[in-house]
């Protein structure tokens, strides 16, 4: 069976060695998403038309957070991000409607940003559900896992089976 | 329908003015979950007996998280936190091992730590994410959501219809 | 003379000693501005259709800004903000145009808000620079002080003369 | 017209890429100052005597705040930062004495630091403010801008037309 | 035996939960020293006469680094610290000269802060050697303990035997 | 006598321009130590055979201090950590058992890591006090210092002599 890379001779955890690693360009994509209520639905969407709308808040925190990563996650290597970027797309649901988000990564560097597209996606679903919870406190973040990675030795990564959102 | 409370009168996003709430005890407890394969699973579980084991880790970062929230989410009041718990459960699913994370937040403040609870539960799934991710890139993160929170003028409120976290 | 207070007996720096100071509610407004040419003004006022626009960004960076001002400022105490509010006016000057940004901070602490004022005025107008700088790097950030304060025993500040902010 | 680089296809906020950007020496110098009353002038300059004077803190905040700087401004990319100074000049002015600050910031990276020259000259004046406003809440923060930038593909700017700082 | 207090149910780490605790003034006071060879002292020394000597820089990463104590100690609560202040003292010892940090920090909050104390002396240290160590990286870092705390229930603690710091 | 290279033509401190430096492969090793009680050295071991010991927390801690370096020292560059790992050692003294934190860190970089792995000792040693202090505040940390550097032009450096930390 494989062993965890992430621990030492003492069996601790330790920042793994990349010092090797070629720096390449490397991306990952990472999906999240929120269920909301019709309510809250129409309010945000309703914003698009205003100045400082929900989703323009909670992006900026997605990219923020991004740039982040590696202080909030602890064997989490820095790197200096060169792009990322956050998209949405509303779908209706049976029980409520959910918002998707998709979080796009970059940067040239020893070691892969699966970790910054994952917590640039959650954070931006957390910040949604933050403006929007004095209206519901129902609403449930739903499945967060990576799309796709490329670059780096270990090969390119595409999820074929995409989990199902529907909570 | 009710409006969201964030948005000024530019229309534009604001920390809602908490200045006169009154100064309670507060309580939170949000859950996340993180569903692995057979083989992660024995990977953690095995390192159990270890001193530095993957949970160990995962535990650490959601509490610092817990401490960071105001920082990673743009409109979250600052809170001196007086109390975080985090705590595990192993559930046998159709398709992998899901395990099962409850953050649990206190403070004595004048706003609810909701937000703390859920960046606990979400950072903790995220660090599980990166510390296994040399193994298998398919771990897909579950339903994150509120539980309950507690004090506050508003009142309690308790989740009923807990998500199903089957994916 | 009056003599500084943020000095110890060895004649160095310190945080000032502020435990017995009461808390009340505190308020303070600062006042900053960015000056930029025809084409940036009609970029950023076209944004104001779109969904992300840049006095969005500028305001989630002030507001964030605020929060953080006691790590960014040395001798600054940390206080848990209770209300903070960013917003804007265009001015057509002579030479341009002039976005006043005024941002208000509330805290029910032992001391005042100022700092996080006018560090969150001056986060605002520096993103906004940031967010236009490949169209023109001539844009010039303007005068930035307090307007007014209110609350603790050193009794309430109301500047009288606005310095011209006019370049 | 030219656009914004900071929008994505759905007209939000982006941390624009600059992957492909070559990694080459850059420099940017930024000026801001601040007017205080002759009170406060004599005990800075008095200060300068003692071991830990106003301007050697504020030194210190805006060296920090240079290396800040991508987690205050929100589309700001991480820099390894390899060089930041802060200088200082007295000029005596109408009504007052006016402290210009001016902080020069080098990397080698793929994109500029004119944002972290902004940063550290912003802060720098910003502590000046917090550490003498005991005395006179009226000093006013003056214009802040770029003064230089060299290096990348876009060429170097010098700014000709130098703002009047003078209040 | 007395139990650990910092482990929940599960056995692992939480931070302890002191929302009952009684918001009372507290103060502790911590101290460090560094041993440097007789080229550094004299340059750190002669520099007293200057602007911005290693001392200032040193002091102000100390106040800065013990509001950041809950960021950095993962099981420490965010207290809103009332005061900081260092001082130091030079001692001829026989290998070289050996500094002296104290470092005292007070609070009206629901714990002690021996913490923030004890992170703002060994930071202060660190940075001392930092600034010194193209000279010589021989420096060593001396015993760093807690010489006393007031306020809680607890009671008061005077350390008595204070270690040698004498390398 | 050779000049302290951390201050500007104004005789200010400056972060030290490394821009010309060559990137290369740089590793450096540093300890310290906390000497603890009976009742704490038990309590500690026997934790070793539960989830989320004390040395599990102090370890995780020390390796996030490692990566906040450069904003906990003030004149310290940012650097992009390839490799952190921490070590424990017990030893039985006259007055108590001596845990010994090795502390060692690697980068390709333009400069070294001396102060990222004094920074992450240090602040293990710190965590370990924060977890044991309340059965007794009576601990004291030991010398810190550097063991090793290797990597960049000026040569490595292997201390020969090691601090006695017999306290």
């Amino acid at each position: 069976m494989s062993e965890f890379t992430h621990f030492n001779d003492q069996g601790r955890a330790k920042m793994v060695d990349i010092t090797e690693k070629k720096e390449t360009s490397r991306a990952a994509t990472a999906q999240s998403s929120i269920l909301v209520n019709e309510e809250i639905y129409l309010n945000i969407t309703n914003h698009k038309m205003r100045k400082g709308d929900v989703l323009a808040v909670a992006q900026v925190a997605g990219i923020m957070a991004a740039k982040q990563t590696s202080t909030i996650i602890p064997m989490c290597h820095p790197l200096p991000l060169s792009g990322i970027d956050l998209s949405f797309e509303w779908k209706k649901r049976q029980n409520g409607y959910e918002l998707s988000i998709q979080a796009a990564v970059k940067t040239k560097g020893n070691t892969g940003v699966e970790m910054e597209a994952l917590t640039a996606a959650s954070v931006c679903a957390l910040t949604i559900y933050d403006m929007c919870k004095a209206v519901d406190k129902g609403m449930v973040i739903g499945a967060t896992f990576l799309k796709e990675k490329t670059g780096g030795k270990n090969g390119d990564y595409h999820r074929t089976a995409i989990p199902s959102t529907e909570l």
